[in-house]
């Protein structure tokens, strides 16, 4: 056993850690102001594009495709070959700043996803026409899965069909929380749906690939995350599929692999949002340190009073447990699997959020004001962190699915 | 000792149940429209004035105003003289729908404050002037306390200097949260500053009347909490008080009793805050147990698995609970005053707002993607009752001024 | 509504706290030091025999026995039929000394529960023989219901068979947590068991009076809490009825009303529980405070420290609304009786000993080695309260009950 | 970074695994029939005696003993040199069974610490005479630290004195939570005291070595913990030394040096406790999951309903994440040094026992009667964790130095 990252990791993640202090956080309110002179818009800013020209010639692009399913090679389109635990550091950097280092860094989901859905089990064709194109930040994408009138949480429930007509698929049905699917530069939804309701449990699915063109894809309308759009990067879009039609060949894999293939992608995933995470509590406890060695009340500083401390010990501990925790899941995922790494994806799945939840929580307390307003970052990591929990399976459905598997153990 | 409400609560209780089914409930979603269709305006929306005209007819406007000091007289501009204690389930039920129901009644923050301050401390021709439009809701007010650059909850930490000059004074300063204040209809500003930095501790505070049009004050900007707004009710505004001239006989009683007002403002308003606080628990638990039973996931309703029942279980334990300590902090303050209660107040002031936060994050929790949008309106109600936790002081100072008391005690 | 205690209420309860202050607690080491004389003994010491003498004397004699369901008439035996809400702050008074007051009161359980159980089922000779001498505290009793091979929370799962036999009734089973059973004066124990195995649900369990001395009545072992044999109050016995025959008069009111008579007792004695576990937390946090100002640490008193003063601020919250509660539902069972008063019994059944649970715990830590030791009383305290958490039915099932009667309203 | 423990460890690990499951398990109801058949006694009962002559022929002895700070040679008295990375997961197995398992490795405190601080610091000659036959378990051993009278975690309080006499010093002063000291066996005191109060803060304090026979060495009386007097491994004393004459060599180091022998002391113990606990925790969710499996209640498995998977499952986040703290500090210790891992060691010291103690309080919870009874390991195993909570520095005195490292780094 031994806890020290290796070289690799370490100089991934000293760079990284440099490039958010010398150019990311510096271009933090250069983002607002753009952000705020162009209100309408949900495309990325210049900032974003220019952060993505430097982080490429500093080498820290793509990142977040790991070496070990036989994904980027080295030095390719800038990926690294990284093993999730090499990667696990520098996707926590990128959480510091979670509105800019991930995009800076061609890291931020649902791309991230996308990619690697395309990347392990798309044709040559399907690579050349989507993937190139991503792993360059040329286009954007969308993942479609999640139904406004079921609880997703279950994939039996999906009602989105995905009917064969001759060399064609035809897809019907309704999706919300489609990440980015409000940027126009997002010109592709993985879509998942039902080729056969009457197949077992977990063969119903398959998922397509739509180009966001095609006749009879419809943009309803942008959701809010407490308040929140999230227009930077692309916002959340329901989308209505009204006898969408596309060729044969846009079908990831065989029928039936759809639920296979979103395992296959949230696992990773989920381990991807931790590491951020984690750097959201980082960037969260850095502001509490800070603000309570600054502000006086009552003729002392904040850290010289109540619970301040405790909050701020609190938080340490926290971080401390559950970056070993995963960074220990990402060692598994390396060397035996996705699949036994199972508990402790939803392991860190469950507690990562919510522990940055509370560290946000406290972090807003000791702002005060300044703590819910637009004048610190932690009104929105809280926004973000709290949708971590309803994401991908809200925490109640894994705490469930975890202790059925030590009942069973 | 006797729990059951008395005939006058219970019939104003019950009617305003009933105005709320009848009127408020249904309006939410004209609200919605009217707000989505005039995205820049500040103002009351129309449908707002409609119901504020049905529940001046039905009895049901300005019952915030207390008898017990001598308030408003039963018939006078609506006011029927309730004590706290008759008010408090009224202002429970107006918590169901808080952007709607107390405006709609004449009885939403910061409006109901400024009326008591008036009411209290007015000179006869402050009261024509101010008092009498606001009770009949034809302008709006602001009060300007908490500053930028200090923690407010020590009031001698506050910068706003207010200096004698001749028939007038001169107000110099910066503020922010003062809520309302973005609505033009918002016509005068209760300001508090230092007229004597010198006096004792609790004398050096003043309260002074600063109509909008003043030359000198200047709206700087809008405040978001998380990503809201609240443009529906005003807003938050950071606004400069530079060199702002205004008549000596704005003064609110004498110099030096700016601290005392506040105090004496301060506790029906954190009781107020509390039982609408109760309402939003309320209208959370009663759309959790909605969700509950009508959602199925893996073969059967959310109600049927998991913690759903537990956390339902706890929220309506809480609510029963702080209810009740609500109310007899109102009895108290009825029998024998505001004074007295202020271990009450507290105790409420810190339990209520942080049980509802719960109740409501479990709610969320409970109704997935919905629940962190607008599509319910429980993520407005968690950044609601999340800065009530931090508005009138935040909880740690409560909590240590109570654990002082109960060592002296 | 009222929130003043009536005079007959306060009187008693002011003479309780006399009795408490003057009398009980300076008994406290006196008893201490009787135990550790006679450590192999269960029964009564001698300085309870003299609180009993002193309180008959003082008026303070079974007050438990409410007024409202025809129990003690004022006078007799001391009882002063008071009503659940003029009690419910005696019994909290009780609280303080858990181990002295309430049996020098005679308002010690499970004594409470079967006197109200033969008061309101017994035929007048079952009075006769069993209630008269344990109004007088001449003989003890204990309740036989809790069975070792069963979860005891579901009735239908009761194992002990009562099978008639001619004249006689047959008793088969065995019991555990039979609190009071160990001491050799308790005379007669109350039995749950199932005359009619193929009866309607409620309906399979009966109720009979078993004399210690019968033959086939076994004393298997004392059982031990957190290692407390409890030993002073007569202890917590494992008890085997092995072809335990009684007269067929024993049995109490009909076949198969056991389910609906435990159901009377377990409403007031939770309620009971709820009241003296409110005092046993005024006690921990009297004793927090006294430390907190006593203590010196890194050159300052714990209370000026760290999270000294939230816990004291909490514990006084959760005290004041969970006491609120409590008196709540003592009204409601005196106004509109016990089958009403259901939810709110679940809820401070729920809710009172895990707050108290905590406020020990705490005033625990606060006094670090001398508060696990017995150099306190808080450690004793907390393995009581503990055990209430599981007594008379778990937490659990209370909370899945109270949900779903929130999902059926 | 690599998270699979290294050959050495695993052997030893599954050695000790093995040994607890085929020995010390089994042997748990024979030492409860030696206790209960010798209930004056405070010496180590038979069964022991056999465990550590079968422990030691399986080379399982004295594996606390680091080999990193030139501890016991592998192959001495048993030790096999393991580094703490390499003897945290053995501990943990001990922890299972804390009565037996520890003393049957010759690993249990207090011994373990005293025998580091006499291999670390002690004169050959007082290795001779008191840590051979410790290391042969032929002698027992107790640290007389913590003071009835102070705050014991601010080390200036210390009351006890050690004066200088000729070639002797006199020791005076009261000291308690002696633990092991009851036991007549344990030939030898460690006892803290001032030799120079007026010297700087920390070099006030000096060791020394007292044999139990020395005249003035009063053994006052035995201390419990909750209910338990933790007689089989020498209980908890209150011990007077009153003008206590020992030779000045007994000295351990030199005058001024207990404060730095003590952290010296303290920070393996810390861990030593953490690693246990852990052990505990795994010990009660074991128990969690055969109860939820086997027990029924209301026609299910206890497993099938309300909170109790979701129990299971925070347990097993709460061990992995800790255990990963735990390991990471014993590797700090091996590679940089105990100094360099005080925010690790106080990070564990804070969490795991209260994550433990709430694993422990569920299982119990889960157990009803049984769980607070003897009849499981549970509630003893709560008394012991939850006095982890208090021994070497109550959590808050950590929290407060974490929290302070934190505002100065």
């Amino acid at each position: 056993m031994d806890f020290a990252p290796d070289a690799v990791s370490r100089d991934h993640t000293d760079r990284a850690r440099a490039f958010l202090e010398g150019r990311v956080l510096p271009a933090e309110p250069v983002f607002e102001e753009q952000l705020a002179a162009t209100p309408d818009e949900w495309t990325v800013r210049p900032v974003v594009r220019e952060l993505q020209t430097a982080a490429r010639a500093a080498g820290l692009w793509n990142l977040f495709l790991p070496g070990a399913h036989g994904g980027a090679r080295p030095g390719v389109h800038g990926g690294a070959g990284l093993t999730n635990l090499q990667y696990a550091p520098v996707a926590e950097v990128t959480g510091w700043s979670p509105r800019l280092a991930p995009a800076a860094f061609n890291c931020a989901a649902p791309d991230t996803g996308n990619m690697e859905v395309l990347n392990d089990f798309g044709t040559p064709a399907q690579k050349e026409r989507w993937l190139e194109p991503l792993l360059e930040a040329r286009i954007r994408s969308a993942f479609c899965m999640t139904e406004p009138d079921v609880a997703s949480s279950d994939a039996t429930n999906i009602g989105t069909r995905i009917r064969r007509d001759g060399d064609h698929y035809v897809i019907t049905g309704r999706k919300w929380w489609s990440t980015g699917a409000m940027n126009p530069d997002a010109a592709v939804f993985i879509v998942m749906g039902k080729t056969d309701p009457d197949a077992a449990r977990h063969r119903q699915q398959s998922m397509i690939l739509v180009p966001r063109e095609t006749p009879g894809v419809r943009i309803v309308r942008p959701l809010t995350v407490f308040g929140y759009d999230d227009r930077d990067h692309g916002g959340h879009a329901e989308v209505a599929f009204e006898d969408v039609r596309v060729p044969a060949e846009n079908l990831i894999a065989g029928e039936g692999d759809g639920f296979a293939i979103a395992q296959a992608r949230l696992g990773p995933g989920r381990i991807h949002h931790c590491m951020r995470a984690l750097g959201m509590g980082e960037r969260a406890l850095s502001l509490m340190v800070e603000r309570a060695s600054a502000r006086h009340a009552f003729g002392r500083t904040l850290a010289e009073q109540g619970v301040v401390r405790e909050w701020i010990a609190e938080a340490r501990i926290q971080l401390e447990a559950l970056r070993l925790l995963v960074l220990k899941t990402a060692w598994l995922m390396d060397t035996v699997g996705n699949k036994h790494a199972m508990t402790e994806i939803q392991a860190i799945k469950i507690a990562v959020p919510r522990a940055v939840q509370q560290i946000v929580d406290r972090a807003i307390q000791l702002h005060g004001g300044a703590g819910v307003s637009s004048d610190t970052p932690l009104a929105e990591l809280y926004a973000g962190v709290r949708s971590l929990r309803i994401a991908d399976g809200p925490d109640e459905v894994h705490l469930a699915g975890l202790g059925r598997a030590q009942l069973r153990a």
